[in-house]
């Protein structure tokens, strides 16, 4: 058996000087609280006291692409994975962890198993059933509910990802519940704006958009009310930003005739060649100017080629890690959108990529420009120890750190979002102390930079100090 | 107050080993004079022996767009920036220094507060009208005119960059005073070569171009005659350098009745949707063959996508940090002008970049190969210790050292010359101390390395042994 | 004189923590037998036992482009380099050898002469003709014949690279000189694949084809056969893979039609625009179906654009440095091929990059998800101390080290093999070890990777287990 041990200088440099001041200032931070003002996490689990998490391939594989992916890609079938009985698929997880070393998905595992559920041994053929059992005991025991955990975690502030259409029920019943936890909901209104949602669930969308706005969408203006309405109901509900995927962050503006008949011809479902990307170039403009007249903060993630894997995506769905980044043009495809509301401070538009060249290039010195612009923290395959020291790295001296927006936890997975926030609050205490022991900084400025990109930069980009 | 203290160890590698190296290495150039072959300060500062630099905010804030555009990114409008009283810009800057913590414009305003101007503490709110005043008082002494700082600074040359048009009129000023600082000027014909120079003013400056060489410029023919004649004036002003700036860096051969036609339809304000493009990408090709028969050095800086806020631009005119990188492809664009004249070792191509990615793939392999190209240092966003860093990091292994030009301050910031030459300096001799380090140079090649890095490159690349 | 000396500790990293578990995991692997699962040493060396190198020359200069292309960029001409008497080519190279500072050629020559030849000055002009005739003593030795360096070089297997019509009969008369070195030939059937080879050498490569296979190739369907015919042929004489380059990673299938279509007008000498480009690229689907076959891993290294120098290929021909990388797509281009063939178990796809952007955009995402795919090291330019840092980086934590295929040296230069080997052992150690002192991994989790990259991955990738 081998034991897993977090070394309390974990992840730090080796470099001894490096290594004591990252320990000063982490040591700082280290018990504020979780400010997470974006992710993945269902709200279905907070709104019944009683919610449980399920079995251990319930909480970390089933659900968690970033796992799944690695083991389909030595060869394990996504059957297997995915249908079989839950200790087979624990088995399977157990007998494979060797595959994660190195990997952020390992780090963010073993921490969950060891600070969350007291798991010290590392996951392994011959423990697997073991493990299985005693995980599942600490899972069905009431101090490992969903609300309790998120008190043990200290989150401070957890935002959901909502489309546009959705009625936020279980929002409604989070706040009536009387529990203090604080959730809120993110419109993300892909699916009615994205005019090639997979699967033709852009009219079907729609119609939902009708239902819950309790307006006719009949034409391009009725559907831009029926935005702003949904818009205004997820603002009283507590939602501070907006979220939007994209293929490529291309923006232009049609005219009105034009947006009118790209729209008539969807309703009918004739789109034609280009429709689809021209509406979103445009549809992305209009989310600016509605951020700028109601405030919600504008968040824009472009760069996915989703579902690559035609074949598994037919067979198992969305999110198998099948999201394969493409090359993203930043500095031609804003320029309308930058040139029309990018010099205006009621703006908060946050920028992310799946493409690290645009960092030094494009967004950077954007960023250190546009009064409106922010660089989100690094995203998806870049939420790791080397992504974000690439991200320092290449954005920080050009954009200048207060024009990024701290941390996102980004995920789907509960259990991980205390792992992800361990790994960003040690990876910018270690940046800052290299820093500091190269005499970049000195230590009152790294204090500083080191509160704000823990807590600070995130609070206030995402609107989010009010309820602090 | 928070002090300023500028260890003698900062920006080398927090490793013991390596710093000692370093600090080894750094120690036997320390002292060096500087070599300035690129840049934009202003000539007329040294024409006129009494010639001053005005406010702290005129020398430090309002001309530099690297610092204007941080505090416009946060907020601060260029109104307040730029045409406000001088002690409120100064204290615009001051209250918002924080904003350049860990970015290289904080390194170089640090220095030169500290070791040009005596100021040994942060500017902050509670200090900005005491520190106005004491670097007003020195600003006002003659021992800190431009002329007494260029003998301060050790500067061996300083090569300035001038329009084709301009008569030099002050670089003949500083020669015919008798002072013995060494100012050189820089042919750069972009505004008559680029047909798209923004507001129309290619049209106005071939006249001035008729002017300036006495030529009637009234065809192709007449054109190459007359920018023959200017790089002859040049030369004989002390030049030793072209430099050209394009969106990209495309070359191709025109016919001459295709040049003719081009130029025509300019010349009558009728030009179609391509000429400008391919006139540039032509203009490369018959620049070079100038270079080959003058023998001026030619240097190109492409990618940068000019007045990319164009309501900034409007209002406030060119340099106001809204200039934003684009992806740049040199293998494909430079192939035309290589295989006709990259060959050839009497020419001097070297070539800058704003997109990093091109080190690596494109231009260190082809500098690794043809006599006639060199890299130009870390240029603009990258001239920053992170910058410099990559740069070593992607480029020497496979261009070689001796394939690379030394170091361009490429500033109009004249008192940000030593600054940036220090730290170009420590970086060089912290990159060939982790070398050293690892036992992959011994210290002979080190030292011979950093004596090339910090003189012998850029004067042998610019030419300017000569006079040293 | 200066000596050259290999410290025990080179190229690990300056921190004493980290070189000291570097030491401790290189040391444990120090002593394996090289796996060269691909390259380009010739053959015939190996054919006769008593072939020999030639001159100092010979070996280390005129056939190494690495070495030439360096010498050419500062002026040295090629009619020298190749053509001039050994002795003074030896001396251009050592007087030069300077260039060579910090660069995977100056790390590799060292090592060759030092280790192999038992040199231990620097080259320089003072000493070049005595290690002129040093080396020439030494090369005309018995114990420095090709087979008796492969046996003091530890080689477990050697991979040869040979055109899809060589009739192998070097590796013939190796297997049967009853030598027992392991010698085995790789299928590369770009000669009769890409329609545009140099100077139309592609029609003269289909008539050896109908030789060496006895097939009339007549039309698309004997090509195809023909094809197959010799892939059996190499896969009896010991072929585990076969390799292929292109210059884009495209991939899609025509329909029989067209393909026989393209495939006349190429043998009528009357090919259209794009017929070589589609043919290519629907080949390399043609490539994947026959490998899920005969079991073949195929390998793919795109992105060079051959020939960049037309000058220098006209008078003295392919290899000598002026193959210059461009900017490679994979996401889109290997979308045809990875759907059809990507989730097949039965296919290993090998997948290299000159472009070190895709390694965390496109290539490690890709890997980390599809079964059939594993990306191949860090190759030629990138075949260095820097390189392999930048692929630890940017690909392991997303693709994870098993989808990964450990080292390739990739070399004509047969004496450079050891060193290349001794480099990725010294970088992977210190990657290792820098994620053991930072407490990413443990050291058991670090030994098993270490011996995985020495020599388990490339075993297993290629299909070398069975002779090991």
């Amino acid at each position: 058996m081998t034991k897993i041990f977090l070394d309390p200088d974990r992840y730090f440099s080796a470099d001894p000087l490096t290594r004591m001041i990252a320990r000063e200032l982490y040591d700082e931070v280290a018990s504020l609280p979780l400010v997470c003002p974006h992710g993945h996490v269902d709200p279905t689990l907070f709104a019944d006291p009683s919610a449980s998490f399920g079995s251990p391939a319930d909480l970390f594989i089933i659900p968690d692409h970033y796992v799944t992916r690695m083991l389909y890609s030595q060869g394990i079938p996504f059957e297997a994975l995915l249908k079989g009985g839950h200790p087979a698929i624990w088995r399977l997880f157990c007998e494979n962890f060797h595959l994660f070393r190195g990997t952020p998905s390992g780090i963010w595992l073993t921490y969950e198993l060891s600070e969350v559920f007291g798991v010290d041994e590392k996951p392994s053929a011959s423990n697997a059933d073991r493990l299985f059992d005693s995980v599942s005991e600490e899972l069905s025991s009431p101090d490992f509910s969903p609300r309790k955990l998120f008190e043990r975690f200290n989150i401070e502030v957890l935002c959901t990802t909502d489309a546009a259409t959705d009625t936020l029920e279980h929002h409604q019943a989070i706040r009536q519940s009387g529990w203090s936890g604080r959730v809120l909901p993110t419109f993300r209104p892909d699916g009615v704006v994205n005019l090639d949602t997979p699967r033709g669930a852009w009219e079907s969308n729609i119609n939902k958009l009708c239902e819950v706005s309790n307006i006719d969408v009949l034409d391009y203006r009725s559907y831009i009310r029926a935005l702003e309405e949904r818009r205004a109901f997820f603002k009283s509900m507590g939602a501070t930003a907006t979220d939007h995927a994209a293929l490529t962050p291309a923006t232009a503006e049609l005219t009105p005739g034009e947006a009118e008949a790209i729209f008539q011809r969807a309703l009918k479902g004739e789109s034609e060649a280009m429709d689809a990307q021209r509406f979103t170039a445009h549809m992305l403009m209009e989310m600016a100017r509605m951020s700028i007249e109601d405030g919600l903060v504008m968040q824009l993630h472009p760069g996915s080629l989703r579902n690559h894997n035609e074949v598994v995506f037919q067979e198992f769905g969305l999110d198998k890690g099948a999201d394969i980044p493409i090359q993203t043009e930043y500095t031609r495809n804003l320029f309308p959108l930058l040139n029309k509301y990018g010099n205006d401070p009621r703006l908060t538009l946050i920028l992310f990529t799946l493409d690290e060249t645009t960092y030094s290039r494009e967004l950077a010195p954007m960023a250190g420009h546009y009064p409106a612009l922010k660089l989100g923290p690094p995203w998806w395959f870049f939420d790791s120890l080397n992504g974000m020291t690439r991200y320092f790295d290449q954005v920080m001296e050009t954009a200048g750190l207060y024009n990024t927006v701290g941390f996102n936890d980004d995920t789907r997975a509960f259990c991980s979002i205390p792992a992800r926030h361990d790994v960003w609050r040690r990876a910018c205490a270690n940046w800052l102390a290299g820093l500091v022991a190269r005499h970049i900084l000195d230590m009152e400025d790294a204090r500083e930079m080191m509160r704000e990109l823990t807590i600070g930069l995130a609070r206030r980009a995402y609107k989010l100090e009010s309820g602090k």
